[in-house]
């Protein structure tokens, strides 16, 4: 096989325009209150290598509200750790009757092998430091709901972009909406090369220039131990880059702060800016089962 | 916030008898051989930050007898190895779409500070030293059934009390029912000070005199590792405080022998005590279901 | 209690004829592809003190097939490591309510420890270097529905013989069935004791001698570890033992290569292997779901 089997979701990169819109449609009919009978009888195999709590959580219930039936299987105790291959995993999953997969991986491009072997739809939950595509939809989804369109957005991206595949999976997806971002960090954590991602985007290191007009702040995790190699110390981190009520003025009035979470308060935001209502970093989470109904809807349902 | 969500359980000690009474008479409804619609829809997260067996597959039990869908997260292969706090895990189960969260966790006040501070029930499955109510409930449960009635029982409450949560939830009970209790040990495990938690406990270190005309011998568990930064040896414990089929002649003839488990045989209590007719161990773990039933109905349902 | 539970599923060694074709037959019935009620309201507890993904997930998916509740208890994240012995633990899920016990323990004998003191069926899901039925019963099944029958066949069994519960249980099984096996591996995993298992066991040390006119090639795991000890360099056991594409010529043209799995590539079979279309491995993991629903419906349903 070469071709990933139709309702794949790998990466928003390859993404077609009319696909996300798609998406975020079938999103917003989507009703995780109730649960309807989509996926009866559909199962679906979440075969998780990395720690997870919103995210894992978020695929369970989503697959629960269209009645599917959900098996996990982690790197702790399961074959993972007796040297399986990545790909007969899949196999075997395959073999015990999954419909779909749903994989997070340490490793780039884990779902996309995955993908190119097997005849199921395979949704890729964060692959290395490279995408995280469901992610991106909700945050997608979130800003539609605030700012009811895309076009003309000022979008503020701060924080360690260099590692995060929350990061590339946004830019790529608001680039392809038409909103215009500016990029902000230090070099050791948003590199010159982060610009040329997509097309038309800012890079500052100063970031009361970022937020400057800025419509959406979205703040990514900056994690102790990344920068434990690097010339940048963690103080000077939260001096610089940490975002406060105080730096929160410089946006338009009505900006948003997002963040993929989970948050570490005092680090990436100051400790109560979580709870101010400009925050949307809960509405987040609660979208995330409604996209991911969406995603497990266009994989496996008729809806697609 | 200030208020937890009405329906929380989070300790024996704010608790008014009439609302225990509720409880156990709601418990002996329950029948956890059948399922039963009452919390069709509503979902419950299961958050765990300690080892369980019984507690946690008890709940999730519960659950599913009245239809609601569990959903777990443990300490181990999720977000809270990420450093994320208590309240924003809370959050976020929250966001998800949680109807109630049970929490076990290894700091005493821990689900208080979730149930401040969310609008959904939150239930205490065990907080550090200080409280674990479904355990006191269900062996109020379980004494209730084998001795109708608590007015002018003998209750002696046998080990490490200092440590325990399930000691510190049932004394709060079985007081407000009208129990008296003899607490047994040595001063490591028991210091003075642990009479003072209600009016009119006794305290003894000779099991001899704890035993004495006792209808109910509660056995708490002797962690090893517990032991270690005392002066007390295991060896001497076991020789003065391990419950024997020998010292079970000094309590009533018709007295009860518990203990909340896991049991280690030769430790607590003599290998085989924990299956003669007198043992309700397994009793009180049967108990469990109908029990935390009736806690989650209370929390979620329309029975409350 | 001394005798297990009707329905219980220990080994095959003491398994009757007409049991095995009963347990065949009745899987050839099972579809996995649809939900039956036959076991609404049983629920199954699955046990594991050792890693396993496709055990653990078929016996789950095969489990909701027939619509039973299933909980999973494993060693990491339970009271197993509280010190709770294997039988309290089994009187604690007892009385919580499970139906029956699918257990995998890495001490031989652990099953039938519980089952001879437990009232409800005890299913043997893999027990040290004992036996593991329910994976000898799949890989039947599976030759079952390739060969057709199993009088005449020629079984050549490869590799690490020694350690391996799976060769154990399905030498017990061919041998009932009426199959002739052939043993081959190096000393170290195949000692000359190994032939005294079943009358009429073949050893050889050449692989060319025990492939030829085989019908049936079954690969077992080799692990790394288990090699530390020994004489044999793992470099050796690959030149001399992996399965390859020429070697595969020696054996029958229609001969089926089978392994238990999880498979390592390069090690007891050579890279592409796995893909040819002798390989029947991603259909034993298949066949693993309706033979274990089988299992179930006979321990708990009305189908035996």
């Amino acid at each position: 096989m070469t071709q990933p089997a139709r309702g794949s979701l790998l990466g928003i990169e390859q993404l077609e325009k009319r696909d996300i819109d798609g998406l975020l449609k079938l999103a917003r009919r989507m009703n995780p209150d109730t649960t309807r009978p989509l996926l009866k009888g559909k199962r679906i195999a979440l075969l998780f290598y990395e720690a997870s709590t919103r995210t894992r959580t978020s695929f369970e219930l989503a697959a629960k509200c269209l009645s599917a039936t959900t098996t996990l299987i982690q790197t702790m105790g399961s074959s993972i750790e007796k040297g399986e291959s990545l790909l007969d995993t899949g196999y075997t999953l395959r073999a015990l009757g999954a419909h779909a997969i749903v994989i997070r991986h340490p490793c780039s491009g884990a779902p996309h092998v995955l993908a190119r072997n097997l005849d199921i739809p395979v949704i890729n939950a964060g692959d290395g430091m490279h995408e995280h595509p469901s992610q991106a939809l909700l945050d997608a989804f979130t800003i539609l709901r605030r700012k009811k369109k895309f076009t003309g957005l000022q979008i503020a991206v701060i924080g360690d972009i260099f590692h995060s595949r929350v990061a590339r999976s946004n830019i790529h997806l608001l680039n392809k909406l038409g909103a215009r971002m500016t990029l902000c960090g230090p070099p050791e954590l948003v590199p010159d090369v982060a610009t040329t991602l997509v097309p038309g985007l800012r890079l500052t290191r100063h970031i009361e220039e970022a937020l400057r007009a800025a419509d959406v702040i979205m703040l990514l995790r900056v994690q102790k131990e990344r920068l434990a190699g690097l010339k940048i110390q963690l103080n000077d981190y939260v001096t610089r880059y940490q975002m406060t009520p105080a730096r929160l003025k410089l946006a338009k009035r009505d900006a948003i702060v997002m963040h993929p979470g989970p948050i570490i308060r005092g680090l990436e935001l100051d400790g109560d800016l979580a709870d101010y209502p400009q925050s949307v970093i809960t509405e987040e989470v609660h979208n995330g089962v409604p996209v991911r109904m969406a995603i497990l809807a266009r994989a496996l349902g008729r809806a697609r």
